[in-house]
């Protein structure tokens, strides 16, 4: 593996949309205590099955600690490989590589700054080296671009030339306070191969990612996105999402096209339990949830393998409904909803569980 | 991974010789500082050398500590694969997975238990782990034969039918005191693919490892081994020597061919010095070295890659002697000798610290 000091862009190569081959997924074992309630056993049940829905399309690889491996490899079927490397926790597409091809079937990965999500928790350095050693593995080149702080699950692509990101993520002064929305468009164009930036304004309301755009928007083909939406105008996310959909309604993409929005009707409000709370380790000394909080539940934050699309279910009655939806947009795969509650808890959802490898 | 608890035997499996065909090589970094003098500095000058050696006719993985990942991937050329993995130390042949293979196409690894030579030192559980671990990361299903403990370095094949080990390591009561020879013949047999074992008496002298096979005899082609030799009636060595010549002269190999010996002379002997004791830390409080210590340096300790035979040096006038005769048994590869002096105080030596993956 080189270590590469150029940007992605000059180099000829950019970020290929979701819905483009893979030729593997990378997940991470979940196991950090003030995450994952009681011991993460409910969240790992949850985990195998995206692993194995996945392990169905793709190669997949999940690291997992030391500690873990004989457990992970005991719970996982043999198709999927298990190799160790130490994480702080288990989101492999904030600090996974973000995979950039070039036309001449070469990947290599992007290696970005990572401050637990402009600093959720104190220790993140194994975190943040994860990215690279997970390139050394893969036997692809990677990027230097630990000078910009970005999680991957804060941009979407649609590999023609677009980048989707919001406002309330990558402008906040938590992560890159010397660059300018100019700036930023700067090192996105430079990072992922893109010409064109798209700025929504919010996220999903008590995203505590500061509002990852893959929680309320994803492309589902060039020109195509689905927007987690609620007609409730009592519910504070439905001003969040009108912005969204305003932005994104006066947008053109980098070919010129206006955007087609596909709404997905977000579930009731999913609230923690004591109960749940009760079985999470204090961060800092300090709850890392409160009983009745409101999690950021939303149907968006789903993954796009090469025969499924791996949809986060709530057991709500809309679970139905969005499948529904997610069907009719990806007519050649099968939407496949996992009760998704225990992964939630830990603050994301399958999306940010993942990251795909390109096939080259 | 699946983990298999048949025999590699009565599933069709063998392992092919060193001389045949790789696919790559797997390495760890040295690190431990009961082994490897003043921080592991020289050792790792010695370790990327043979790693760059092999790098250029196969693929190389090294394995290191996360705290060693920085520094191994910079010391490292960007051709050879740095994987996180946490060891007790740094020899590959013996705590990594005996490769085997079948008519097919398809390699699996033996994952043998691991008890650090009879004890050399008292926490092995990481070294005992790794096997299997990186057959996972290989994608290798794995046996396992951890019931029956061993280490790569006692034994060698002709890939034809013949195991070579001997009796001083494989008898020894720190191993598998419940097996009789027969028995531990059985168990070879089983996880090797071989229907004959040759046994040697002894091995090199002071070799702490309880005189394995690597340091002493290899084949180079099947009925054809070298054995390291002295003519000096004096050294302690000339008997152990002595005593496996004639083992060898009085064997036949599995189709039935006598072996046919080439010496290879032995360096004058290597002693530690006091300053290079100096520099190695205490293991349950004792020393691991003392000054004026013979250690065991042979040139046989060798490696057979695609494209060279990595030899080990020590700066003796022999090293020159003992690259020409390899150079004449290896007519198709590179002879390379590399100093190996600063392996060597680590107590093994170029084969000991190298995995063959075979190509399938």
């Amino acid at each position: 593996m080189r270590i590469l000091h150029t940007k992605p862009a000059e180099d000829g190569f950019y970020m290929p949309a979701e819905f483009a081959p893979h030729e593997g997924c990378l997940m991470i074992w979940p196991e950090r205590a003030d995450s994952w309630q009681y011991g993460a056993y409910a969240a790992r049940k949850a985990f195998v099955r995206v692993i194995e829905t996945i392990a169905d399309s793709e190669k997949m690889t999940v690291f997992c600690s030391a500690r873990q491996y004989d457990n992970a490899r005991a719970q996982l079927s043999p198709r999927v490989r298990v190799a160790v490397l130490e994480t702080d926790d288990a989101w492999a597409r904030d600090i996974g590589p973000t995979f950039v091809v070039n036309g001449a079937g070469e990947r290599r990965g992007v290696d970005w700054g990572f401050n637990a999500w402009g600093g959720i928790y104190p220790d993140c350095l194994r975190d943040a080296a994860a990215a690279r050693r997970m390139c050394d593995l893969l036997d692809d080149d990677c990027y230097d671009l630990r000078g910009f702080i970005c999680e991957g699950g804060s941009l979407h692509v649609d590999g023609e030339g677009t980048a989707l990101v919001t406002e309330a993520c990558l402008l906040n002064e938590n992560r890159n306070p010397a660059l300018d929305r100019a700036g930023i468009e700067r090192v996105l164009c430079g990072a992922l191969g893109v010409s064109k930036v798209i700025w929504l304004p919010r996220g999903i309301y008590q995203d505590e990612t500061d509002e990852h755009v893959d929680n309320i928007c994803a492309f589902v083909a060039p020109g195509e996105v689905v927007l987690a939406w609620t007609d409730d105008e009592s519910d504070p996310q439905h001003a969040l999402s009108a912005a969204s959909l305003a932005a994104l309604e006066a947008a053109v993409d980098a070919k010129g096209r206006k955007i087609k929005v596909h709404k997905l009707p977000l579930p009731a409000p999913v609230r923690i339990t004591a109960e749940e709370c009760e079985g999470l380790d204090r961060c800092e000394g300090e709850p890392t949830r409160t009983p009745g909080e409101r999690l950021a539940a939303s149907y968006v934050n789903f993954y796009i393998a090469n025969g499924a699309v791996v949809m986060p279910a709530f057991g709500d009655p809309m679970d139905e409904k969005a499948q529904s939806i997610l069907q009719g947009l990806f007519p050649t795969r099968k939407v496949v909803p996992i009760p998704a509650r225990d992964i939630l808890i830990g603050g994301g959802n399958i999306h940010c569980i993942t990251q795909q490898i390109p096939r080259v």
